[in-house]
């Protein structure tokens, strides 16, 4: 990479995207001259060991940014609106993947390999796209370039991992609980998540949609440059542990190809196609957990359209879907000159 | 009941199927006046008992049905295909769960809700449609009834128990092996079920779709009787031991009236209205397994068809998808009096 060094933060660096963010940091030789994790007051002080290095967690407060260029936020929306910007005034970059600012007009929303301009553009605040959403991208972009995308029709297979560290020891604890005949305990979900399905994640809005389906939506619109497409979201909690699946029928403008769709997501840098289903050869959350593509296929004609396609996409929901998105936009940056040190 | 009573058999009564079908059987005090159990030579002679009743598996072979008025096949397809001429040679009804017949046109493909008139017309066999199908229109038909169904847009979430008796050991095993820490063997599935989710169900045709996916659609037009009826599906199993669920976005001649559609619903005889988002109510296949009616919910608008509706279905893929259909097509014939003991 390039040769300035960085001076860097994690803000939620004990949280499960925290920690991806911090051990890809690490794995992918990002230029960090210095490293610094931040967390709430409950966890400051506390000592973390990733890649051989040892981390000492402070405590995430207004002031702590002056010395940082660049700062991951991987809290909650509600330490985003209340640190971010007290980070941009001190002249650093924030890359932030909760929800909060997505839809602010002048937060870019930016998967890098989708809107890479949005990098160049921002006041200090990029945000990362919601995690079924920047799955399912992966596959709908290269689609959208090659026939014209009017309108999708999604239903997901979301892993536990995307609410929380805690979920999974929910699920882990129910399924040992079951295999042990124990009574099973739901506390993270309303209902018993392991063996089960359930069609909610985020809260529900008054036109019925929750919030994740709604995300969808609105994210897909805003990251693709498409104001008028129409996306209806089924969004489902599966008893998966890591990696989101979509099933998605689209509708194009032009006459679909299936030899050219498949050309197109085989070479679209964010996907893998895995499509030999005569083969059992298609994507599974299972076979996509800690990869740095997504994996995309079933590709088809879709039966309800004239010029409609399906598919089936599976990608790691911690790293596609936030920490692995966040450090490739800053990556990015730092290849095109668009971020430097601030002493630099 | 009616008063007359039959002897009634059922063909492949050792597998899920049959098993649920004794079991419904006895529990619904349908008026048999004699009941044989038939399954491959392997198993004849195995003795089985079901509410304090025991019985001995003969060989379903042919010569067996002289004396048998109703007979349920809850086999496969072969079984169907070698032996149901021959019971209708005897005389005998044949009600098939299998795929075998389900397209002829001389045999009635019947949901009893929906269109009983099969149930006049059969010449010795009537067909039960597809668990997810069956599943899938306990939602679709009273909203069809209500504003003309044109396009739908399904994914399913199905259970391991439609795969049979052996693939809710693997699941079990797998989860099993999991928490012992030790090695995961897939053997029903090409790949590992268990924290997994695999976009396939029945085999891959040459278009790229599943037979489970073809059959969601053919059967769909042929119950509702709507032959343009434009239907796309992906089909998926996941984790989940019993129930199938199933998000459907579909796009109807008439504007969308909210409140009517939940009426619809809720009037309709299979359907269980199951929908207060904002209380965490909705169907779940955990709490749809072993129930009569299915379970609908998250009814709304859908975002991306001007009169179109979204839903989720949860429902017993053992019961309403196979054993539940098919003994109530057969009670409503003898309520109806289009069944009659032959001796009778």
């Amino acid at each position: 990479m390039a040769t300035s060094s960085f001076t860097v933060g994690i803000v939620g660096a004990t949280g499960a995207v925290g920690q991806e963010l911090l051990r890809l940091l690490l794995e992918r030789d990002f230029p960090c001259e210095r490293l610094r994790l931040f967390a709430s007051a409950r966890s400051a002080g506390k000592v973390i060991t990733q890649g051989g290095q040892t981390f000492t967690v402070e405590e995430a407060r207004a002031g702590v940014f002056g010395d940082i260029d660049l700062a991951f936020f991987a809290a909650g929306g509600g330490v985003t609106r209340s640190l971010a910007p007290d980070a941009v005034a001190a002249g650093c970059v924030v890359i932030d993947k909760s929800s909060a600012l997505r839809m602010e007009p002048d937060v870019p929303l930016v998967i890098p390999e989708i809107n890479p301009e949005g990098l160049r553009q921002h006041k200090g605040i990029i945000a990362n796209p919601n995690c079924s959403t920047a799955v399912m991208l992966m596959g709908l972009w290269p689609l959208h370039k090659a026939f014209g995308l009017k309108r999708a029709i999604v239903a997901t297979y979301q892993s536990v991992s995307g609410t929380g560290a805690e979920a999974v020891r929910e699920l882990e604890g129910q399924v040992q609980a079951h295999v042990a005949g124990s009574p099973i305990k739901a506390q993270v979900y309303p209902q018993q998540i392991a063996f089960n399905c359930l069609p909610h994640i985020d809260t529900f809005g008054p036109d019925g949609y929750t919030g994740e389906e709604t995300k969808m939506a609105q994210e897909s619109r805003k990251i693709m440059g498409l104001p008028e497409l129409r996306v209806s979201a089924t969004t489902v909690r599966v008893p998966v542990v890591r990696a989101h699946s979509i099933a998605v029928s689209a509708e194009f403008e032009r006459p679909v190809d299936l030899a050219e769709a498949r050309r197109a997501v085989s070479e679209f840098e964010g996907a893998e196609l895995i499509d030999a289903p005569e083969n059992n050869s298609y994507p599974t959350p299972l076979a996509f957990a800690e990869k740095v593509k997504c994996g995309v296929g079933r590709l088809r004609r879709d039966t309800a359209f004239d010029n409609g396609l399906s598919f089936w996409v599976s990608g790691d929901n911690l790293w596609r879907g936030a920490a692995l998105n966040a450090l490739m936009n800053a990556e990015l940056m730092i290849r095109e000159g668009w971020l430097k040190p601030k002493k630099g």
